[in-house]
């Protein structure tokens, strides 16, 4: 029997996480891709601390091209993250003929025209199912047994930090940085958790699964971005009594001739399957125009989980390579890409439904006042709530618009915020129904 | 550009959504396996039936062979159902080498061994996303992107008929009876629904996921199957109050030298994202040793969504065909299956925890007798509800259990239907934690 050699370049958690299934699980990989399938090298510059994994000293370099170089290794594994020595190395590796497997979604959404377009050059095999939602085959969905499909909505809860500092809000009435600090002491966040709580890290994960979907780059400067760190515990309480819960979405719908792609909060029907996705989970529904709704649900981020889509993809590769195949698919799927980019419609053109939040002085007069404003502006009411509880001579007043364009509401929020009668800023979330 | 020929076999209404998800989608279809995928042939012994879709009559035979002996045909789609005239086709199909697609379970669940075997030793294609979830991409799944785990557990949804049964006697308190004439007469179930509401149709399909776990045909017959007709809406309600609500689970486990594959209701708690597959989706839920908790969602049955996975599989076939490979893979995705066959654990032999419910007449001393025989059976009663509204003199006594062995409860239950205090017959209804 011959064998597959696996190079991995970045020897932290998930590069950890790669051997451990590589090693545990050898016997079934082998038989299921009928090659044995081994690590021969493993780049870090830090060669010396103890991961808890037994390797052999000599499978170590201190130099990722010791391993991009070895002739004997047939898969490169990038797992150091980040745009820079990563694309180097994965440009590299592709230049010399080398499949990659990455799980960079950083690189793929800001770097993806070049690197896809150097794997398709070389003939290089490149995937990436760890990039999004970690362990949850979501990639090889949308490239296989979704493919048949226009898909119609992408709806994605793929930052489990966030998602997990929301449950927490939700769940035992935190505020934000108190969930943030939960989140960080128990492993499920870095200090300062930034990128996964302002919702970049949905984004790239966004518009690599738009790349998939339409087979060219997404331009991930356009998708827009709203974190959770604005949301309180409050918020989430007035979400539920209307019978809704909150989550960071990263939302794609398809419209005629462009999309809409954005990250932001957004409240869902408490019956939607997405609102029971809860803690470190990530989840995403998919809406196809065959298919109809389908739902992915995992843990979407992790050692295991990130090193079992890892090893998913090395296997692909590995059996590709056995029947005398490279770099047959291109990496996004599609024989023949489109010739158009893909659009997305920009932010103020939205049309949806809003929650709107306005803290005013409790003074009879005052939600006729308010609700002027948002009559002028286009936007109509549907429900309101308007709680007793003054503090401080001050009340919290509660609406679900009718469908808005989001400059109106913009442009009313501002409007609101200037009222001598408004004693807090105006909270907006947006609602998927 | 070169083109891919497809015959169905069988123009039903997944014939029909077949064909239409071809012709609909035929742009993103072509450019996304960079060949033309067209239907040479549709053979039906009804080729007169008006479907509602444009077919031109030169397409039509009534003869399956002249789709099966074409040889311009590339890929036979069998789409009759059941094991007799299916099997004879497929076979055929399979030793005249073609690449065959097909969405039946029955068959593979009942005669995999045969089919599987053929497959190899002509190299054929087989492939057979839709036998499981329809629509969902399970199989793709188990074959791609979770194929490094070492599945642990599988608790599966898979009939939508008896999921929209259950969900509406759960949210209107209907009784079986009524239930099921709504779903006949919403075009969810047939009339009699029988082996959707019996376990069959669900165990068929985990027979196909077990298969492909292990790369090796799974004992059909040995597979526990216990249908929902038994069911009242008083035992969803206690569930509820318990904490937990009622599905038709199709449940495998993985021990050390054998696996639990079982087909029953069973109740799960209400915070389980399971718990909240509701109406006529499906889902399966997947617990892989380094992935972790998985769960697929979606519609398990209908004209589009099992016609989707039908084309993902014809689209797949025609990716290998294009780059020059047929049969490259064997149906079951093993390159090297296991010597030893599946083992299932006799149902007797069962460790799980029990709702049960004893109606019995109101007198003192009722409690500890019906305790008494539990304890003696070695079942431990971990809480009891008894509700005040009697009855004719008889009140409903739910308990639920500590883990038990099944034959000690099969044994103490005989023993309380029994006792002359008795006024109903126990029900018993396994806890899946």
């Amino acid at each position: 029997m011959s064998v597959i050699n696996v190079g991995i370049i970045g020897f932290g958690t998930v590069g950890v996480g790669t051997f451990e299934v590589l090693t545990k699980n050898r016997e079934i990989i082998t038989n299921r891709v009928g090659m044995d399938v081994i690590v021969k090298k493993i780049a870090d510059l830090d060669i010396k601390t103890d991961r808890g994994v037994e390797v052999h000293h000599s499978l170590f370099t201190k130099d990722a091209m010791d391993v991009i170089d070895d002739p004997d290794i047939d898969i490169i594994v990038e797992l150091i993250g980040g745009t820079t020595k990563a694309k180097e190395y994965i440009l590299k590796a592709i230049e010399r003929g080398k499949n990659v497997v990455t799980a960079n979604k950083a690189l793929l959404a800001e770097c993806g025209k070049e690197i896809f377009e150097a794997a398709e050059r070389y003939g290089s095999g490149l995937a990436f199912e760890a990039s999004v939602g970690a362990g949850i085959p979501i990639i090889g969905a949308l490239k296989g047994g979704l493919s048949a499909n226009r898909i119609q909505t992408i709806l994605g809860i793929l930052n489990g930090t966030s998602n997990f500092i929301l449950t927490k809000m939700a769940k035992e009435g935190l505020f934000y940085s108190q969930a943030v600090q939960d989140a960080v002491n128990l492993g499920f966040a870095e200090d300062p958790p930034t990128l996964d709580v302002d919702g970049t890290d949905a984004a790239h994960k966004l518009a690599v699964l738009l790349s998939i979907n339409f087979g060219t780059t997404a331009p991930f400067e356009d998708i827009y971005r709203e974190g959770i760190d604005s949301l309180t515990p409050d918020d989430i309480r007035f979400a539920r009594e209307l019978g809704y819960s909150v989550k960071l979405l990263a939302i794609a719908r398809m419209l005629d001739d462009r999309i809409e792609a954005r990250v932001h909060p957004a409240m869902i029907p408490k019956n939607h399957i997405l609102a029971n996705v809860n803690s470190e989970y990530n989840a995403i529904y998919i809406d196809g125009d065959f298919v109809g709704p389908n739902l992915y649900y995992g843990l979407g981020a992790g050692k295991s989980s990130t090193g079992s889509a890892v090893v998913a993809d090395i296997m692909n590769m590995s059996r590709q390579i056995r029947v005398g195949l490279k770099g047959s698919a291109p990496p996004l799927g599609h024989i023949h890409p489109p010739d158009k980019e893909i659009m997305i419609q920009p932010m103020e053109e939205l049309i949806t439904s809003y929650y709107l939040k306005v803290t005013a002085l409790d003074r009879p007069g005052v939600l006729s006042m308010i609700s002027g404003i948002l009559g002028e502006n286009h936007i109509g009411i549907s429900s309101v709530i308007q709680k007793g509880r003054q503090i401080n001579g001050s009340v919290p007043i509660v609406m679900l618009t009718h469908e808005a364009r989001e400059s109106d509401v913009q442009k009313a929020v501002l409007l609101l915020n200037n009222l001598d009668i408004l004693t807090g800023k105006t909270v907006t979330i947006r609602v998927e129904e």
